[in-house]
């Protein structure tokens, strides 16, 4: 077997099963739960001021997602965030729904500000609102983004010295630098709730063990794409039976799957 | 194939994937979210009051469910709730457990003092006891009702100017005025948690592309009780597997199994 | 079949259906609410200071679990236990991640100083932690403990005067007294979330039909576990296959199934 980066790193989480601190929804929570420990990591949902920088202190990685918001627990967030800077513990923003609502988008920008962020994941609308130009989102839903995505994330990723992966058709992961494409996947994985959130978790245990955001994203999204793949071509009947195989598909999916399986390309410069 | 209002409503969702805002229970909000999207719908869950109103205003339908209801959270359906009034957005609201608790049923009467409810959707215990007839309610079961509860739902629907519908191994849809049966559905449905959250849901996806909630209603729970009674049928081997098939089912539900498979039927009168 | 007080139980829980009132975690809580209706009880869930007390009231046991504890919820936990109490319900509490935080052992620590808990059931970790041994628990999982664990759990129940159930490969269920050993289950179920949650509310469920905790505790986890030995044994294909038959396997599991699968077995004393 080829071993790279991202099949060193899927073995490794696999080995070390590290802690992934959510602070998230209540809507997708077990799915983030049990997809954390098909990933190979080990999941722990806390968000009590009393506790939160307690938790994150002895997490591999904090993972945000906004997808039901309250202020309350924003400022959770932020205490835990703040533990997790000071100790050097990467945090994964899910900016659910930001600019569908201004509190979505006013939440997203005090946590970017109070926060060092080490992975953005979003779809194409969230990601577009956040680097400010024309984008539309639906609820929790992208109605896609005027321009080149690819710069837009760049752009975003460099202004904030940030790592933004943009969930699509093709994945995007940058740090402003460098440019990544991830083409795995599978258009079942739009017909179930979560995948988003899913695959933000995914990122949280792989970010957990690796020193490069960018490889971590990378391989996390590789990883749960290909897992959807498989899902698919295992015959699922419907959007339920497809996520159960997605789960399972991800929980036996090995590092010579990946090697095999995974489609990460680099932005081909123009010439 | 023969089109009717409701299996041409099934195609409208499906074409035009409305929006459906809820504010719901910790306890099935996953399955409201997959049931929403399997019936051809979109779903978002926010519950903030900073942003209920402004999500509200862009959604097709707004569905309030009480499951594990508080005080702030009643507060937010108001909220959400005048801003869905406002703009003529139906509201679909289902009193889980009114009568099991004084709280309960105290809610259930403020929502529908402050709101102009569209479709009040709940068992036949709790509405009985919005009815104010006898009735009894054990935990978010019903223990059934004394009288003849088409007449009891239909005397509500008139008296409050709503449509009611009330599940059960018949369900009935009324505004006062006409009464519908609709028998679809299996007892495999009563063997997980949240089928009655997940009717709401469907009504929901229904009732934002009708301008007839009875029509809107009733097609919800004819698809919804024909989806699980081809899931049984499909040989589900538990409640679990009888769950999956029936999200399953209700995503490949087309127009043309609604049509061969809908029992929906008026009230014959008493001659 | 050979009858036994295990059987017996189960065949009174599958009778009766009694409510289950939980308070417990936004993360696994409708794995709670499908595993106690797959147990043969009729779970409801309510946290509302305004309705948790008469919720209590009409119930026939009270889970408290403290996976995603807030002080507003421990203060909740409180009003429907002391209510549970002075109806002689019985109270099952699961202390959820106690030791990995301050805030999970302090408020464990209230909720044993503030009502008479029946059956405090947790892993090794979290009993080592609360009978002030040396343990280890990270995030929610268990590390282990140090020492004679049965020997810890038997002093633990008996100078608090409850009865305490440790789940592990083999579970310890113990009054102090009597000591058994429930040697059912499948290393499967550490490879879903929530199989401990789920594990408290069949206790719950079984606990509302028994006045022996020891043998309730034991009796559930005995069909709880033979389900999950049943469900590897159909064949999943993963973690999420595996926990629909988990599912489907106990709401099939008879008194028959039980009294030939279950692996009760009593301490040897050591001669």
């Amino acid at each position: 077997m080829k071993t790279t980066p991202y099949t060193d790193l899927l073995a490794r989480v696999r080995e070390r099963r590290p802690l992934v601190h959510h602070i998230t929804n209540y809507v997708t929570v077990n799915d983030c739960a049990n997809i954390t420990l098909c990933a190979g990591g080990s999941p722990v949902m806390a968000d009590a001021p009393e506790e939160v920088a307690e938790m994150a202190a002895i997490a591999g990685a904090l993972v945000l997602n906004i997808g039901t918001l309250s202020a309350a627990q924003i400022d959770a967030m932020i205490l835990a965030g703040g533990m997790a800077n000071d100790r050097g513990i990467p945090v994964v923003l899910d900016p659910v729904g930001a600019g569908a609502t201004r509190f979505r988008t006013a939440s997203t920008g005090r946590l970017l500000e109070s926060l060092e962020i080490t992975i953005l994941k979003g779809n194409a609308g969230e990601i577009g609102v956040l680097a400010g130009v024309e984008a539309k989102v639906r609820g929790v839903d992208s109605d896609g983004v005027k321009g080149d995505l690819a710069a837009i994330a760049a752009g975003l990723a460099e202004s904030r010295g940030i790592t933004v992966a943009v969930t699509g058709v093709s994945d995007i992961v940058t740090d402003g630098r460098r440019i990544l494409f991830v083409d795995n996947g599978h258009p079942m994985m739009g017909s179930i709730s979560g995948t988003g959130c899913m695959a933000a978790s995914v990122t949280g245990a792989f970010a957990a063990e690796s020193r490069d955001p960018v490889v971590a994203a990378a391989a996390a999204l590789a990883a749960f794409g290909l897992a959807g793949e498989r899902a698919a071509a295992a015959g699922a009947t419907g959007p339920l039976s497809f996520r159960t195989a997605l789960f399972d598909e991800l929980a036996n999916l090995s590092p010579q799957h990946l090697a095999a399986g995974a489609r990460i390309r680099p932005l081909s410069k123009p010439s």
